[in-house]
């Protein structure tokens, strides 16, 4: 099963393609896709399509996994992550990829194994699970991968269960 | 100038097309996209984008003016908004339609004259500057023309003062 997680953002979209084999993973690529400050949004919007849009065509994954949004304390902020969200999942549904969601409850919970491992523990554990020298910079991307051996590990099930929800919120 | 108003939802988004010439208005089409409950969030964009992106190609505005987002108590439903929202800007940029965005006060002033004019009041003098027999529904279309005829009256100073704007956050 080939996965593409993402960290979504409106400067730095992360992102991690995974090979998900007989509980092995292979790394196919991961990155970002950034946008420059100063741009108005909606080029900004147009960079992240296009960018994402490309790494899909060329990946071709099976599934996206994505980080769940929560309201932080800048609300600018998190309206303009949100804004770039809905264009990341626009991307997955044009190209007919599902999209699944995880909280970084869950996150943690499946690549550390316990839900209040912090961010570094992620990080290495992610860096030693996909055999990579260094965490790939930026966190962003690290991130991306985490979300990607999150659906991994918790996919199947998530599947079934996608499949049998009703009226769910995403 | 041909002119776009938009109110921004994932359920519905309002839209109303307006001519404006002379410091009169002649409309040109309104209505709404809207989309079913219970689908996945990434159909609803999916819809969001399909049929905005028609409207656009059917009547070529010159700007597309939307209303700025604020955060509600219900976190849920204001981050599927702005994931809405970004959807809406990215048809805009992708057809090369330039972006005004308002505020709420901004659209009372523009069209009633006062900032602390209610609802009705809003729609009511909406109805009566475009000549229309009854106030559009739903209630976003009626706001997506308030919008509207809030850039028409606004839009020439706005449009230089983003042309000297430096990265204006939006």
């Amino acid at each position: 099963m080939r996965i593409l997680g993402i960290d979504p953002g409106y400067a730095i979209v992360g992102y991690g393609v995974l090979d998900y084999q007989g509980s092995r993973f292979s790394t196919v690529e991961y990155g970002a896709v950034t946008t420059p400050a100063g741009l108005p949004m909606e080029q900004r919007l147009g960079m992240i399509y296009t960018g994402l849009d490309e790494i899909i065509s060329r990946t071709a994954p099976e599934a996206m996994a994505v980080e769940q949004l929560f309201f932080t304390t800048n609300q600018k902020t998190a309206i303009a992550v949100a804004q770039a969200r809905g264009v990341i999942l626009l991307c997955a549904q044009q190209q007919g990829v599902p999209v699944f969601e995880y909280t970084p409850l869950q996150v943690k919970q499946a690549v550390v194994g316990y839900g209040k491992a912090v961010k570094t523990q992620v990080m290495e554990m992610t860096r030693r699970l996909l055999a990579l020298e260094k965490v790939p910079k930026p966190d962003d991307t690290a991130d991306a991968l985490a979300i990607a051996i999150c659906h991994a590990h918790t996919g199947s099930s998530r599947l079934t269960s996608k499949l049998y929800a009703k009226g769910g919120f995403r």
